[in-house]
């Protein structure tokens, strides 16, 4: 079955800081990032999610920025985006952009000088209402130019929430099996380009993604 | 002097809710709202800016909404939204995109069913590093598009903060007579599209800005 | 049953240019435009939907203007431009963008000094795979800013083409009667824009489109 | 002097496939074009740029697309782009977008089944007028989603044609040093991210770009 999974070199283990846009308790896309997390462990070898919480961020305001330092939630998530070798954004579409409140002003805090993203490979998800957050993805990706983070291009998935048959359960846990095998697609993607970008040795099983096509379900 | 500026019908005083996207105590873009206030005072009969200030209100978290209602804080701001005739929002551009924690969060809080913004004319102006903001406003009006804005199209305003010499004095006034002449234009022009929106008659000094150039200062 | 429908004062006629960003025999973008020119006929006094053909227009390249003069495909084109009250555009999704060699080629022709496309009304549709052509539209809203253009916000029209079961027949004829409707709704929305824009009564029929969905089917 | 340029591989050339978005004979933007070419012909081994013409291409209508062959101005210019290593966008900035009529329909042509672009590196760079394009290369950017091509982040080049001190000359040539060094960095930062896609060792001189900002000149 290993054969069949990204096999990393002995010794790497590619640390993915995942943040999910929304903060309620039975978010579908804070269900993507723990079923990502549960997927790497039973399926994907050298590679780990860690969830990295942004409810606790002020709003954006460079007057809290005082001789150089950050209050201490900002500091605290700036060190676990710089200690990342790559990121998962899982973000819900609000009127046809970003989640602004919850994760532009987290992306925004770790852009701050020294910037914290820059130059590793990133991806993107969403579970939304309406066409599952097909238009608010490439608002995310023109900030990544500004960041320098490198996308994976393929494969893009838009995940329909609310609709029946409910892709999650009441409590916002993913039970949908093509999501989950179409996210286990997209992990090995993002493993591929990470290593890529690291000058590391890519096991051919994550293929290149060059056939997917965008996942909306 | 008044012949060379907009005459709304007696009796009508369109009231514009004006959001700064940054919360800074020396803000530029707060200071475009205060000149804005100030022109309007000065040489725009019919027209009143109201700043609505969004500093508290909390990051968007629907499970903060109880029984229908919505947190205080939140509640006041929707009101002043809703009861505004037009939108100017003055927004910093941040990596590429919306101020993300105080601006976006606040259209979003103010997009919860029903929504507040519905049917009503809008503009945007940024003062910003870089090329004036000249990215972030069309991810504005993509956001526009579901809140149902209607933004008037010129003239654009992009204004470079930061660049000698100084269009703002250290606690953030406007002091460039030029931009505040195409300050002026800009309130001009959102009037007359908030009164042919409303079905009221336009005074022909507005023009429709169809010569206007994008203003980059 | 004409109470129904908008009633436009005696003696306008609004004539809509209509443009269709596909050039195949039997595309659905174009089978859009013959449903509304249809639509028009039958159920909405006081508009016209004039079927503006793109197909001979030469890639651009203001080498091609001479003395100040265009060729005769693009002269003839601009005066329809010109002539038109507001615009209507069917635009399949290519490549997560407008249809580049047809629609953005004549966008731009049309907006060579002087500018034809200035301060009228817009609507926009699409027929295509994937989600319905949602992540073009927007692309052609920031277009419109330039050649200001005001488009309507409500309703959105996102037609998924080459679905089963097929809502256009083997020549690309509209025969969905959902889609027709709200084509309908569509063509209310753009002329009671239209009218609000050039000072004119709008007919309570058509509403403000506050509660319409976008629509993808 | 070679020690501060890029160092390939021996054997290894990587051919760049240049498309302009200007048909104009005098155009900047081809002008970009030759002047990347001689860069790379004096002081980056390792790497070719080759001109690859859009002008003979026909409107893209898949109608001509018969029997699963191509027109043979289309098919010539899709082996180009198959042969390709990686990709180099000269555009003008067209109304806030795209230029339409030739870079649009190219990069359409190119991307019907078997799609030509897929999995490579490309890099923008733009001569414009006003803010130099910088509103239309993420429309670029969102296409190379579907199309499958890893941009660049960094530098990002906005050149600003037609003021005074002009940076071409009559014919379009580049003569102005600041930008050309911005371009060699550029092309630098594009072999760099090349070569890491395809496993390649990368020379340290490159950098990554991070703190390169973007070039508005």
């Amino acid at each position: 079955m290993e054969a069949s999974t990204a096999q990393a070199p002995a010794g790497t283990v590619l640390r993915v800081a995942a943040i999910s846009g929304s903060l309620r308790r039975a978010s579908a896309n804070t269900g993507l990032i723990r079923a990502a997390a549960q997927i790497c462990k039973e399926s994907i070898p050298g590679m780990q999610v860690h969830h990295v919480d942004i409810s606790e961020l002020p709003l954006l305001n460079t007057d809290l920025e005082v001789d150089g330092g950050f209050p201490p939630a900002v500091e605290a998530f700036r060190a676990k985006v710089r200690d990342a070798d790559c990121f998962l954004f899982a973000s819900p579409e609000y009127n046809y952009s970003i989640s602004g409140g919850p994760l532009k002003n987290a992306l925004d805090w770790g852009s701050r000088p020294p910037n914290c993203w820059g130059d590793r490979a990133g991806a993107i998800l969403s579970a939304s209402g309406g066409s599952g957050g097909s238009r608010s993805q490439y608002h995310i990706r023109q900030v990544g130019v500004f960041l320098d983070i490198h996308f994976i291009n393929k494969p893009e998935i838009f995940t329909k929430a609310h609709v029946a048959p409910n892709k999650f359960d009441d409590d916002g846990n993913l039970i949908d099996p093509e999501t989950k095998e179409m996210l286990r697609k997209m992990l090995l993607s993002l493993q591929a380009l990470a290593l890529r970008l690291q000058g590391k040795p890519v096991n051919s099983a994550q293929g290149n993604g060059e056939t997917m096509l965008p996942f909306i379900s």
